[in-house]
């Protein structure tokens, strides 16, 4: 009779096992699911990036104004005060600007509104005087081109829209979605609007794998129902290969009278597992028919479900669970890294990046300005300042309200320090290479980079920072900022080149560092490695800084520098040769510096931070690095124990 | 000049005043946003339902095969052993099934494939007996018709798309999706397509705010960009409020000589709100014109994304805002609340309720037969067991990968004890009235609920224990069972009609308990307040509990009874009038029980249980009670301190 047709598993596999056995065919046999397509920037929400993005334009694309009010040249603003109010002439003395217009030479700097007397229709009075570029938000304060705007594997949130677009990136490239053909077997089986018999089931499976795979981000076929005819079951599977990338077949995948499907995939293709030793859910059969994959579910609902969640769902996620998003607002406290002044008058949302550091969440206020689109593609959260409070002080503990998914914060490496655009491909490695390891960089320059270490808020602090008596980089400074108990180990890093960068063709025919009085400058912030050069350089030539136009002039990173070059308004600056060359300027060297990685030394025993020494040392880096050009390697990964 | 012009606030509000003082606008304006609509149910994933939805049919349909293998007449197994083997005739005796195959009269009991001996090709042997109904799905095991599938304001997952349709509905009442105008304002602004000239600002704003929209779970629609003019400006506002629910402009919501939509808005209708003390995103415009919301969010990406965080969102969420999923599976240590036992074979999934009491996760195991979509429906987790193990006792800490987010868990009250269909109104209405409030029940069970409150699992025991010796309901026995110590309270509710369930009309003529002996029968389990009821009135009836034909089939739910006595195999069972009624069956009355909630005298002063007595004595559960027919109320919210 019928009953010994029943095919009895032979045995069963563990669920780990079978994962394993299956994903190693795929990977052995260099199957590949699905592929990458350009979608429009404004059509990919929820969708996954399978390159990075880098910026094609400048944002803001000018000079513009950060307030409404009057753009003046700051240099007749002198002297102006209460007792001594200045007159000005509307056309010939100021512009009357309104928040986001272009600030054009010879105009350098934004009154507020407020802060401006009228007297008549042409003429109004100031009384107080302004700094250049006071009011004014640089080109390219938010976005410079070819930075990297968004990395590879990520899944494009709103905010990402609007800085993409701004970027100047109209497509991306994003990984397709996975089509998944799902075809209900059995001849018992109806489907729900149909009327049912004594002996019929309906088939509400289908319509929840079907929603499943739309839930995971790919594109569920539900066929219609096969009844348990060998020949038929075969025909469909046949054809929903052909049109799809996963092929799903419910049920029939057990060994009951009427189970054909293992015998089909068998005669189609290879069964790679059938039978996992997992409850509810056994009767599994994992296949590779034509190089695709095709998986048969079983029919209990619950059984279903789980067997899609552990063996399919991952098929379809590898390429988008990097769900960065949280439903409900999630609230943690962190320790705030940096002191952050407020008014009393407003709650203030200031956007944030979070790590853990010793167990502990750390959050490092980003770019406050309401402009930036940057800082909250970067943000992993808001801290909040209440009404009412004048700010918080560093190392007090703090309100965040979560942008990200609390769990991914355990997996994040925070790096506090000076800034380099590998510190951007880095993470991107990482990402890809590492699923689960985020590289979180804050540029705070050298010494501030020092200084989150030592208090504990960061696991690496970047660092180029020459000391000005012997010539030698990072090894000095890191023995005098950390006393014995401290224990500070050296992951050696890159030499970059530095130097002056000039227009192209550099038209004003600037030599060296003795010309740069003449001209117009930008500088980096305080606690630069590169501004500490540039002071080195200046004390040694012996000029004196009050007479570069444009030293208080400050940006934070080597790209905004070279923005600001490439602008009208900016003759040239100090920093790193990729830099230079990634916005097309010509670029005097002026030494080789060492851009290495502070590090507590029991940090180099965590898994991400091997990762990271990993990647650092690896070819891939080196290979991009070498496109940028102006680095050079020598020891780059060795490690240098216990410094101070 | 144009500098007098500018619309200088007279005064800021701060964020929780500007958010109440609109919401509350629009309530008392009766301002409703969107409504409902009937969606295909298999369309349905991921949109909010605006009712409860409820069975139309059972499942499973018919008495089901839980197993491959022969049914058989329980009662010739009778006696079959390893040296006393039955022989049975295909045909006569036994009928091979598979899973899922109905199982009809005379048929009451499933044996597996693998306990049976083959003899020949009509002839089996069997070694042991099986009692009835062994291995069979009785009707309704899973769904009940008339039964609460999914409450109201829920968003709907695969899941329960799954069990909807096994349910019988092809299509269920949700919210529409909330459409929203947006509106890019600036002469200065340009589609992202376009060249960008000195001077220009790209819009990237109005996509980012479309994506938002969307992802909030509405149906963003972005308008051209309109110059700063006052009357094209007003223009594209009307057209968006004809074909939107909401319209937001972007930006000139501020003081700047061109920001026009302040005065466009009061024109045409009323500001609420202009200028809220926050930072980012002071200048926000909170307006109402012809009924519908019109806001004016400020042009800076940053203050455009928090003042639609905190504005906009709200008003669009308010009906999809009820995400039970969560992205990334998060795992957490639970106590369990019930022993279970499994097999060294196979790693098990084990559906479970999760709850919090007293600040510790407590895990309650569902149904563990793979067939049961209900169970995944009601699930928050699955419960972990490794293989090699065998099994959890209760109050053994568990792994438990939630189904649900974390943050829920804080706002549900657990509710562990006896079944009764108004537990599911209750929660409804608690979800609606009450939004965060999540009513957990799980069915063990008077008894079963009144241990798991001894031992802390629970908050609420809902419980209806006669003592036989007084004929008093509850009291006696919480005295019994709680030391001093534990100081446990009584929330009186509803007098429950119990009585016999049987066929319309009566066809055999059932008069009373007297007659039982003679029919089929179906049991609750052993703890249940209707199966202490049942064996009261057999021993004062004097009646062998033996002689009663399914006094061993037991259900676990009043509903599941009725649903059994519909179907052909069972002519009566014992249970709420409420159940009888929505199965349209016949009842006689045999007494009426006390059904009221055990909870522990602290847990009086918990918010949440002071929102659950206000909604067990309120108006609207009796008006829904009373269309169930079967309740009637005399103390019902009364509290009874201190039993014990």
């Amino acid at each position: 009779m019928n009953m010994g047709e029943r095919n009895l598993y032979l045995h069963t596999i563990s669920v780990e096992e079978a994962l394993s056995k299956y994903y190693n065919y795929l990977q052995q046999n260099k199957i590949q699911i699905g592929g990458a397509e350009f979608v429009k920037t404004e059509d990919a929400l929820g969708r996954i990036t399978c390159e990075a993005v880098y910026a094609k334009s400048n944002s803001p694309l000018f000079n513009a104004a950060a307030m409404d009010g009057i753009c003046v040249e700051s240099k007749i603003t002198k002297g102006a005060s209460e007792e001594n109010p200045i007159v000005l002439n509307l056309g010939k003395d100021f512009l009357i600007v309104d928040t986001g217009d272009a600030i054009k030479s010879p105009y350098d700097a934004v009154i507020m509104a407020e802060d401006v007397i009228e007297i008549d229709d042409t003429h109004i009075k100031i009384v107080g005087s302004v700094p250049e570029w006071e009011n004014v938000r640089p080109v390219g304060e938010d976005i410079v081109t070819g930075e990297m705007i968004i990395p590879s594997n990520h899944k494009i949130s709103p905010i990402d829209i609007g800085a993409i677009l701004a970027s100047g990136n109209l497509n991306i490239s994003c990984y397709k979605k996975i089509k998944v053909g799902i075809i209900p077997t059995g001849t018992e089986i109806i489907d729900p609007k149909e009327k049912p018999m004594e002996g019929d089931i309906i088939d509400s499976n289908s319509y929840m794998i079907k929603s499943l795979v739309d839930n995971s981000g790919g594109v569920g076929k539900r066929y219609g129902i096969v009844k348990d005819d060998y020949e038929l079951i075969k025909q469909q599977v046949k054809k929903s290969i052909e049109e799809n990338d996963i092929t799903i077949t419910n049920a029939g995948s057990s060994a009951g009278t009427k189970d054909f499907t293992v015998h089909i995939l068998r005669e189609l293709g290879e069964v790679i597992v059938h039978g996992v030793a997992m409850k509810p859910g056994k009767p599994v059969i994992l296949a590779i028919v034509k190089g695709k994959p095709v998986i048969g579910l079983p029919g209990y609902p619950l059984s279903a479900y789980l067997a899609y969640d552990i063996f399919v769902k991952p098929l379809i996620e590898n390429k988008v669970n990097l769900d960065n998003k949280i439903s409900n607002h999630n609230i943690i406290k962190a320790k705030v890294a940096k002191r952050i002044v407020s008014s009393l008058k407003h709650k203030e949302y200031v956007r944030a990046k979070v790590g853990k550091v010793n167990g502990e969440y750390i959050a490092s206020p980003l770019n406050r300005g309401a402009a930036s689109q940057m800082s909250m593609v970067r943000a992993d959260g808001l801290l909040i300042i209440p009404k009412n409070s004048e700010g918080v002080e560093a190392g007090e503990k703090c309100i965040i309200e979560l942008l990200k998914n609390k769990n991914n914060f355990d997996n994040i490496i925070v790096s506090i320090g000076s800034h380099d655009m590998l510190m951007d491909i880095v993470a991107d490695i990482l990402a890809y290479k590492y699923k689960n390891i985020i590289l979180s960089s804050t540029h705070v320059g050298s010494m501030g980079g020092l200084m989150a270490l030592k208090r504990g808020e960061t696991i690496i602090a970047p660092t180029h920072l020459l000391d000005e008596s012997t010539g030698e980089y990072n090894i000095n400074i890191i023995k005098e900022l950390f006393n014995r108990n401290d224990s500070i180990s050296l992951i050696k890093g890159f030499n970059r080149i530095q130097g002056i960068m000039v227009k192209k063709g550099n038209p004003l025919g600037i030599k060296g560092i003795n010309d740069l009085t003449k001209y117009r400058f930008v500088n980096r912030q305080r606690g630069a490695g590169t501004r500490v050069l540039l002071d080195y350089l200046l004390k040694k030539n012996g000029i004196d800084f009050n007479l570069i136009s444009g030293y208080d002039k400050e940006v934070t990173t080597h790209m905004a520098v070279a923005a600001c070059v490439k602008s009208d308004d900016i003759d040239f600056g100090l920093g790193v040769k990729s830099a230079a060359d990634s916005m097309n300027l010509d670029f005097i060297e002026v030494g080789v510096e060492e851009y290495d990685f502070a590090i507590r030394t029991k940090d180099l025993e965590d898994e991400k931070i091997k990762a990271f020494i990993e990647v650092i040392s690896g070819n891939e880096l080196r290979k991009k690095l070498d496109n940028l050009g102006g680095y050079s390697y020598s020891n780059v990964g060795k490690i240098i124990k216990d410094i101070n």
